[in-house]
């Protein structure tokens, strides 16, 4: 008997059948006695559809407009949803955004939730109604309509699932949990039962792009049990994600992130002086060209070298950029690479374990990969290697760390 | 510098393109400094995608669910046409029924408009601003969303222009305006610059499909000056629909309406006694046909002749219904002719001239035609004839009563 706010994206209700699987879903669900509130995001291909009318319109659309044409797209889903689980003979109340009283600041098209008045919700779960929510939108202390942008439905689920205290916020998308790596490169990798927030959040900034990490950051805020599940397969468990303390045994390891879409550039022989990483890195930030990994190793006579990596989209231009700089710095040199990758261990596990770095570090080494770059936090080691051995560096640490293992 | 409350339908907003120009013309009236407030309807095709989606998911789609999806489809227009007026660098601001304060009963599918509260939009015409309202629908007093059925759009432009106390209520369509007759039939058939609600009501419901019979009633109600014009026109006056006494000069008659989608049942030799018009036509209602002209004769020998019109494709199932009540009543015979046409005079002007009847018979009778039934009221008089001789006895009517030459 428990409050569940489940999450279906745009895939999952992306036409009439796949609505009629989700009301199905909702009414097995509701019938084993949990209390139900699903938010939707809009029919895959709608968000585009209207943008493109709109930009037909006006290359600069008004961006309070904007709002008020997107955010029609969930409030057709919200009544199909609806409509579809009334065919089970179920109460169900559809609400937009503005209805369910999500109540956000006026930052059109990139709102923050600032509050949720839940007496309705609360009013129709108690009457036994299954209540469908309009994701990714709210309304602002005007009255206007408003979008909360990238992962917005995310977003509204939790902030549901916090305002309600519910049991569990469920997000569907189309893989069936996070898993150890990807399973495209190691085949043996292994969907994880359970994973911490700061986890899921390492994990997803890093390449493994299951869920919106301002919903993660939000969840953990407000400490809501968030689990990953496939909307196209039954009694799937999926991941669930919960504060650190919740967990029986940590496992030194949860997962192996990466990507190869970085790439590299060092900046050598700059004199070591008080203010030089930001003479460096101020006119690459100028031309909003985001940085990730940053390293200054002091090198010999009094001069310091200098690497950090960037999209490799942005490699060419932030390489003309870091040779100016150079010039005016009187350094060196500037050397860069765009063919490495980024290969990154996370896990809660290793703030009480000493060694998982020198394990790593030894795996790599006995397949003889050459280590670039290093940098670590408190719950994750990255390396930067070359592309050319980031398979196999995946699958021997994958095997070393016994990720394939199931650890509870 | 008049408030004037603009309405445009599917088909002036059905494209990109026609919403730009809805905008052009909105940005050019805006500049002679008038106040202007628009309602749109969904872009045509719109309403007919999202039912087809809600029929495909459940044969029955809930009521309250429905209203949600459709109203989506003015949003969709609200947004896209403040999109296009923006780019005049107009202030705008579009509202849904709901943030325009629309409130309804909570027929959904059908509600009908309990008030409207503009201070929200006041305070935006005083702002400057053109304000964009989402026609068909509103919002009852549990916050759901309601739709107002057929004509809606139409209804919500009369009446935020009785609750504005606009200076006119302007609906456009894709003809410049209201004309004595069918041009297709009298090609001498001229636009009227003025109309009467009455005469309005009578030509509407007779065949001339302008407007929608509900939003004349509105307007005659709170006495809004109504003008229908052409969307696709520059410049044009259309026709004014006011109150009978604002308008200056009355001309006998305005317009001569027609149809020939009714045909005509007789039942002859009818026992005269009372209930003999319940027992004949209570069955038919029962049968769901409606009935338009209704005429009953007292015949010969204590009995009566009763003749009424149903709707062509009403015509059989009618005369099976009519042939067992003859049974039933021992009438002497059933006959019956689906093969008639009727045509109306209308006018306000007719309840202070005698004489137009008359003149009427006697322009039919110089044609040969043989009148079948008469209906006579305040404002109108029409006759049944043979389907054959509708043109020439337009034409003849219409010359006779000079309804070619402009009356003011």
């Amino acid at each position: 008997m428990a409050l569940i706010v489940q999450k279906f994206g745009g895939t999952s209700v992306g036409s009439p059948e796949r609505i009629a699987s989700v009301a199905k879903k909702a009414a097995t669900f509701r019938e084993k006695g949990h209390s139900l509130v699903i938010v939707v995001s809009a029919m895959s291909g709608e968000t585009n559809r209207l943008l493109a009318l709109a930009h037909e319109i006006n290359p600069n659309p008004e961006p309070r407009e904007l709002d008020v044409l997107l955010a029609t797209g969930e409030q057709v889903t919200i009544a199909l949803l609806s409509i579809a689980i009334a065919k089970y003979h179920l109460p169900v109340r559809s609400y937009t955004g503005a209805q369910a009283r999500i109540r956000t600041d006026s930052a059109y098209s990139k709102a923050r939730i600032q509050n949720i008045d839940t007496k309705q919700i609360f009013h129709d779960l108690n009457l036994g109604r299954i209540v469908v929510v309009a994701g990714f939108q709210g309304i602002d202390d005007k009255g206007d309509i408003t979008t909360l942008g990238r992962g917005g439905s995310d977003t509204t689920a939790v902030a549901l699932a916090a305002a309600l205290k519910a049991d569990e916020c469920q997000i569907y998308t189309d893989v069936d949990g996070v898993y150890t790596t990807d399973p495209r490169v190691v085949p043996e990798a292994r969907r994880l039962n359970s994973l911490a927030y700061e986890e899921m959040l390492e994990l997803a900034s890093l390449g493994a792009k299951v869920l919106q990490i301002r919903s993660v950051e939000f969840a953990s805020k407000y400490n809501v049990p968030l689990r990953v599940l496939s909307s196209f397969e039954e009694n799937g468990e999926g991941t669930i994600i919960t504060a650190e303390t919740e967990r029986m045994e940590e496992p030194l390891i949860s997962g192996i992130a990466f990507n190869r879409d970085e790439a590299k550039l060092t900046i050598l022989g700059v004199p070591n002086e008080p203010g030089v990483a930001y003479r460096i890195l101020e006119p690459i930030a100028g031309a909003n060209i985001e940085v990730d990994v940053i390293i200054q190793n002091v090198g010999q006579d009094g001069t310091t070298d200098f690497t950090f990596t960037v999209h490799r989209n942005d490699y060419q231009r932030a390489l003309r950029i870091l040779k100016d700089t150079s010039v005016q710095l009187k350094a060196r040199e500037v050397i860069g690479d765009d063919n490495i990758a980024k290969v990154s261990l996370v896990g809660v596990g290793m703030r009480s374990h000493a060694g998982i770095a020198s394990t790593m570090f030894r795996i790599l080494a006995e397949e003889k990969v050459n280590i670039q770059m290093i940098s670590t936090s408190e719950i994750k080691i990255s390396v930067v290697i070359d592309e050319k051995y980031l398979e196999a560096s995946i699958q021997a640490l994958h095997t070393a760390f016994n990720l394939a293992k199931p650890t509870g």
